[in-house]
C-alpha cells in the first residue's frame, strides 16, 4: 500500500447558488483544486453526493461531471453514505490511488439543496434514516437528533444553555471564512432566544443546509517533489457503522462508529487524541459535537459540554474544533460536507487559515457522519 | 498491489419480489455468498444501487444492509454509476482489498424496481441521462437507444431482423438459469411480431426490469488455500467514461468507453480478445450487444450483427455471450446487473453452468454500462 498526499484543494462558498447547477458547482471546486495543484487532469474522479437523484433528477454524476470539466474519458463514479458521502468518496479516492489502480484521483463533494421546496428537502434528507422504522413514523432528521439531545440532558443533568459555546465558537470562526454560509457572530442571549425547531433543538443548535462543492487532488506521496508548500499526507483512514436506527442501540448516547473508526485511524497514524492539533467534527446539531468529542477520546462520557464551557474548543484551546465554522456556520450541503472538512484541514495544516489558524498545527482529525451516527468516516492528515 | 480472488457468490432470482424489500433481497444474496465461501463475516460492504432514494425513499444503504445482515459495525457504503453501479461497486471492493485497507469485502448489487408505478420507474431511470439536455426534452432511456439503433441500421445497411439472434440466444440460455426473470424460448417470428416500444426497438429488443440482488466475497488471492473448487481471480479491471449525452459524440455508434476500459483490462490481464472464452455483455437493448462486441474487438465496426447471424455468440460458438440469459432474459435490475454478470462469470469459470456451460472456459470478460454508453466498467476473471 502506497502513501497518498493531497496536492490541491478547491471549494465554492456554501450559499443559495440560484445561478449555478450541481455540475457547475462541482466543476468550480474541481478546477480550483487542479489549478491549486498546478495540474490539468487526473486519472479518476470520485463524487460524494447524497441527494442529486431526488432533488435534481440527475444520477450518473460521475460522467456528468467528468464530461462537464472537459476530462471526458476518465474513470468516474459517485459514492453515497448519506451526510457522510463526502468522506466516503475521499476514502474511495484514497483506496484507488493506494491500490495503484490509478495514479491520481480527484475527489469532490457536491450538493444542491436550496432549489427544492423545504418539504422535498426534508423528505430527501429523511432517506438517511431507516425508512421502515423511523421515517415512516414521521421522524424527520432533526426530530431524531432532538430525541438524542433530550436523553443526553436527562441522563447527564446538563442544561440546554451548556451547549451554547459550540454554536458561538462555530459562528465566531466562520466570520473569517469567505466560503462559509453564515457570517454573523452570535451571543449566548441569541442562542437562548432562538426559535425552537424540535425541542430541545433550536435554530442555533442546527446547521443550515446550502449548495456547495469542495474538492481535492490525490496523488502518491512519493511522486511529489519537495515544493514551496508543505505536502499534506493522509496517515489514517477508517470507516465504521452502527445500527441505522437509534432505537436499536444499547446506548443511544454513544457513537460507537465514531469510536471504532477513530481508534482504527489513530492506530494507523500512530497518534493519540492528545497529539491531535484540531478536530473538524460533524456538528450537524450541537449535541453531535459533544457526542463526537466523547467518542473520539477528548472528553469522558457525559462530560463533553465541559470542553465548550472551559474554552478547550477555541482556536487557542486544547482541542480546537470547527475552525472554519463547522457545519453550524460554514453550512452543511450534506454530500459535500465531508470534503469541506478535508479542504479546511488542509488549509490549517498548510498554515493558510489566518486569523483562525491553529498555531503549529501538524496533525488534523476530520470526521464525517451519515445518518444519526450510523456511518462514520474518520481521517487523520499531517503536514511534513 | 495484491491480487484479489472471489471465493463466494450468491444471488436471488430476478423477479417481481412483492414479499421482499430491498434490504431483504440484498441480505439473501450476501448471506448466500458468505455461505458459499464458508465464512461468516467480512471487513467491508460495497453496494451497487441506482434507484433506492427515488423509488424506496431510502439512502444510506451501506449501514441499512450491514445492520440487516447482522454485521453491524463494518465499513459500508453505496457506489452509483447508473446501470453500471454493480460493476462500479465491484471495482470499489477490489480496490479496497488490493490497497490493503481491508482484508475482505462483500460486494452486492441490488435493485427494487417493480413496486413503483411504471412512470415513476421510467422517470427514475432517465436520471442516468443528461437531465438538462436529454431528459428535459422528453427523451426516455429507450428513446435514446432507439435513436442509436435507427442510426446504426441507416449507416451500415442492416435490417431490424438481423438483430433477432441476440434476443433468441439470450432467451435460450435463460431457460436453464433458475435465477432468470424470463423462462420462455422465442423464435424469429416472435421477434418480428413483438410490440413496438420506440421504433425500431420492440419488446424483444429490450431487457425487462426486475427486483434482484447478486453478491460476491472478495479476499486477497494469496490468503486462500488450495480448495476443492477453483479460485477465481480478477486479472483485469478498468472503468472509463464518454460524454453523458449521445449528441456530444463525434460517432454515436462507437462505444469509446467500452473500447478504452476493455483495452486497459486486456493490457492488465495480458490477454487479447481471441483469448476470451465468453463475454457477459450489457445487452440492455439488442443494439448494445452489437456495439459492445465491436468496441471490445470481436467484430469490425458496422459488422457486429454477423456474429449473431453466423452463430458465433452461441454457447459453443467463437465468442459465447449472455450465457445465463443476459440483461434481455435474466433481467435487468439496474444497479444489480453488473454483479449478476460477475456471479455468472464465476459460475462459468467454476464449471457450474450446465447445460449452458462453455467448455474449458478459463477467461471470462464482463462489461457493465451506465447511461447510453456513458460509464463503462470492464472486468476480466480467470480460473486457476
Amino acid at each position: 500500500m502506497r502513501e497518498v498526499a493531497i496536492i490541491g484543494i478547491g471549494q465554492t462558498p456554501v450559499d443559495e447558488h440560484w445561478d449555478k447547477s450541481l455540475k457547475e458547482l462541482a466543476g468550480e471546486a474541481i478546477l480550483a483544486a487542479l489549478s491549486d495543484a498546478r495540474r490539468d487532469s487526473a486519472d479518476a474522479l470520485f463524487i460524494g453526493n447524497m441527494l442529486s437523484g431526488m432533488l435534481s433528477k440527475q444520477e450518473n454524476l460521475g460522467v456528468l461531471i467528468s464530461d462537464w470539466i472537459g476530462l471526458t474519458g476518465m474513470e468516474a463514479e459517485k459514492v453515497e453514505a448519506a451526510c457522510g458521502s463526502g468522506a466516503a468518496a475521499f476514502r474511495a479516492g484514497l483506496m484507488a490511488v493506494s491500490s495503484e489502480e490509478v495514479d491520481s484521483a480527484l475527489v469532490v463533494g457536491v450538493e444542491k439543496m436550496t432549489e427544492s421546496l423545504p418539504i422535498e428537502t426534508t423528505e430527501a434528507l429523511a432517506t438517511a434514516a431507516d425508512a421502515d422504522y423511523e421515517s415512516a413514523q414521521g421522524l424527520s432528521f432533526v426530530a431524531i437528533n432532538a430525541l438524542v439531545m433530550q436523553l443526553y440532558l436527562h441522563t447527564y443533568g446538563w442544561k440546554h444553555t451548556d451547549f451554547a459555546p459550540f454554536s458561538i465558537n462555530a459562528h465566531a470562526n466562520a466570520l473569517h471564512n469567505p466560503y462559509a454560509r453564515l457570517h454573523e457572530a452570535i451571543t449566548e442571549k441569541d442562542y437562548v432566544n432562538a426559535r425552537m425547531v424540535a425541542e430541545p433543538i433550536n435554530l442555533l443548535d442546527a446547521s443550515p443546509t446550502g449548495d456547495g462543492a469542495a474538492a481535492v487532488l490525490l496523488v502518491p506521496a512519493d511522486s511529489v517533489l519537495a515544493q514551496d508548500r508543505r505536502i499534506i499526507k493522509i496517515i489514517g483512514s477508517a470507516a465504521a457503522t452502527d445500527s441505522i436506527a437509534i432505537h436499536s442501540r444499547k446506548d443511544p448516547l454513544w457513537l460507537s462508529a465514531a469510536e471504532k473508526s477513530a481508534r482504527k485511524a489513530y492506530d494507523q497514524a500512530g497518534v493519540r487524541p492528545e497529539d491531535v492539533d484540531f478536530f473538524e467534527l460533524h456538528d450537524a446539531f450541537s449535541i453531535m459535537s459533544v457526542l463526537s468529542l466523547e467518542a473520539c477520546g477528548f472528553a469522558e462520557r457525559g462530560k463533553g459540554p465541559r470542553l465548550g464551557l472551559e474554552g478547550d474548543i477555541l482556536i487557542n484551546g486544547r482541542i480546537p474544533i470547527t475552525t472554519r465554522g463547522g457545519l453550524k456556520a460554514r453550512g452543511h450541503p450534506v454530500g459535500a460536507t465531508g470534503m469541506y472538512q478535508i479542504v479546511e484541514a488542509v488549509q490549517q495544516l498548510r498554515g493558510e487559515a489566518a486569523p483562525t489558524q491553529v498555531e503549529n498545527s501538524r496533525i488534523g482529525l476530520t470526521q464525517n457522519i451519515g445518518g444519526s451516527g450510523a456511518t462514520i468516516i474518520t481521517h487523520i492528515l499531517t503536514s511534513n
